[in-house]
């Protein structure tokens, strides 16, 4: 009997809905133990069933990476907000159209001039904004250290310019480099410890800063403690991805994401399968490249998702794939995998693959199908 | 007074009408001059304004990489496609149903499976396909040898079938490994010999082949001579990037794709200056990283698209680009490049880049801005 998947065109995003809440529920019930919130980071699916699944299992508000993800949630009835890149003085408007709507949509700064340009825009409107300071945990990207004098600059600008500081956030984006659970954990308290000190900073100033928020999924899910930290961001853990993998914090059987595509085509003396899943459809992310195994443009599995030894997608045009099994599977490559026969490839990095794809096929335990619709663009 | 971009949100892509227009004429001529037809790859821009003007130049017909662009172009009254990925099967009903409707639509194989299958659909469901057969002229990707046996098979097994044989094409994707114009006019006139040969041999054997379908924009811009070829094939013409600027087809003032973004902080102990144009904006694309200059993920430049020597866009995050100046400048960074403030980005591949975006925003000579709708998805 054909299962369900059977009737979709290729390539498809397939998401596995038990993966999926399992993963849901093992981030969750973790920081329920260590006592904080989550506050899923939904850049990963950009998909409504997934963010309510998330907050069904119990997660506080919801992370974006841009203003069309906020105006998305908010209007389907997530209030509470945290647009988690520095804002450009340029997208306030839009900010504030979103707050005045009633979204309780809270701005992200990390320096004088971005606070400055916020107050500025705010008393102009008449607008209290909810604010984050950004710190920087690991020198990886973006914020304030935890003890530069910015920063008490920062929280003070926002405190006399009447903005309401929530609080300060970090992300330990450097995590995707480790591989080990030493290495992991120690980053993790070093997240925790740079973040809870700014905001001590911030308060032995006179100014509040109730908040303590930090993530990324490695170190969320390697903290041993999280003293003094209020919420965690994490965004991956949903689908996780063969990044995860390598970087040791999820199984094979947990990763929830993979697309599926079609054989179009054999290259029998080189021991290459020619697929309809290229780049677009896999994203250029090469996020395995530098890690412990390097797994091309993806893991290559059979329709069923168990993993095809010695496949390796070695080479990705736009919309052609090329897996290589060596020349000494040549003569019954033809015959193993033949033309119209189907694969599930796993990605690299889920959101960058995700990103590909208009729409989601959702499949339930039982096989159902669901279509999930997917944001795309700004 | 403010420029017409001022007024876009932040990342955009940004077409230069101009350079795309003359980006346009340039191929078209050159195509007239060597006395073949230009049927444009649309996957570079999936984009209708874009395709028209193609098509307004001389253009015969379009060449698609998916049948979600078919449908589009024929939708929008273009009725010659040509589908150039070997079909799966399982597209065979969808391609069906658009030539039903009325489209010429054309179909590539390179498989003598490929071929029966496409025959026995087509017997049961009464159809004639224009069809295709992919000729490897590289080792590249796809195709048959054009001495292979098998091509004849193929092409026995269409005609016997009742399908109408086009024509045979090849695409010389090995191009974008070169850098200089004796290896491009030797590997186009490779690309043109060996797919002539698989014509001559196909009609060798009573097997009508009346074209002859070449193509990628660096050969395209090479060839010294199409002697037997019909039809050129090209894409990232349209727009160039820095991949082709490497390669060595294009001048810094072809490049007519961008990506608008904006600064949104600073690291000035590093030198860097954070925006918002990450790899959801720019692509994971980092085609140029092994060709004689890597761009990182693309060439910065100020507002109005100079070229801003010294920057390194060398990192990216979702929504987070990294572009390096260098410490030595890292006391006028702040200063030179201010929160707010505006860069534009030329991109590694315009194909990559341009499907991150659901819309273009095209400028034209006079700054006059229009918003052209870009495909996404199959």
């Amino acid at each position: 009997m054909p299962t369900p998947i059977a009737s979709l065109d290729t390539p498809a995003a397939l998401i596995d809905i038990p993966r999926m809440q399992r993963n849901i529920q093992r981030m969750q019930q973790r920081l329920n133990e260590l006592g904080v919130r989550l506050r899923p980071h939904i850049k990963t699916s950009k998909c409504l069933p997934v963010i309510h699944a998330q907050i069904a299992a119990g997660a506080s508000g919801v992370t974006v990476s841009t203003l069309k993800e906020a105006e998305h949630c908010f209007a389907a009835g997530i209030r509470d907000v945290f647009y988690a890149v520095a804002i450009a003085p340029g997208k306030l408007p839009q900010a504030l159209a979103l707050r005045r709507q009633g979204c309780n949509l809270s701005l992200l700064t990390d320096s004088v001039a971005g606070a400055e340009a916020i107050v500025a825009f705010a008393q102009q409107q008449d607008e209290r904004f909810d604010m984050w300071i950004e710190i920087d945990c690991d020198g990886h990207r973006s914020g304030l250290a935890a003890d530069a004098p910015a920063l008490l600059e920062v929280a003070q600008s926002l405190s006399n310019g009447g903005m309401h500081l929530r609080g300060v956030m970090t992300h330990a984006g450097s995590s995707y480099e480790l591989d080990n659970p030493p290495a992991l954990q120690a980053l993790a308290e070093q997240e925790r410890r740079l973040c809870v000190r700014a905001a001590e900073n911030i308060r032995a100033i006179g100014v509040a800063c109730a908040e303590v928020s930090i993530g990324s999924t490695p170190t969320a899910l390697s903290a041993l403690n999280l003293d003094g930290v209020t919420e965690v961001r994490a965004g991956v853990y949903v689908f996780f991805d063969l990044v995860m993998h390598n970087i040791g914090v999820c199984q094979a059987d947990e990763l929830a994401l993979s697309v599926l595509t079609s054989v179009i085509g054999h290259q029998p003396d080189k021991g290459w399968i020619i697929t309809d899943a290229g780049w677009m459809a896999m994203s250029r992310d090469r996020g395995t490249q530098r890690q412990r195994h390097d797994f091309g443009y993806g893991q290559v599995c059979n329709e069923a998702g168990d993993w095809i030894e010695g496949a390796q997608f070695s080479g990705a045009n736009q919309e052609h794939g090329i897996i290589s099994l060596g020349t000494a599977q040549h003569e019954t490559l033809v015959t193993r995998f033949p033309i119209g026969s189907r694969l599930r490839i796993l990605p690299n990095h889920a959101c960058a693959t995700g990103a590909q794809f208009p729409d989601y096929h959702a499949v339930a335990a039982d096989g159902t199908l669901h279509t999930w619709s997917r944001l795309h663009g700004w």
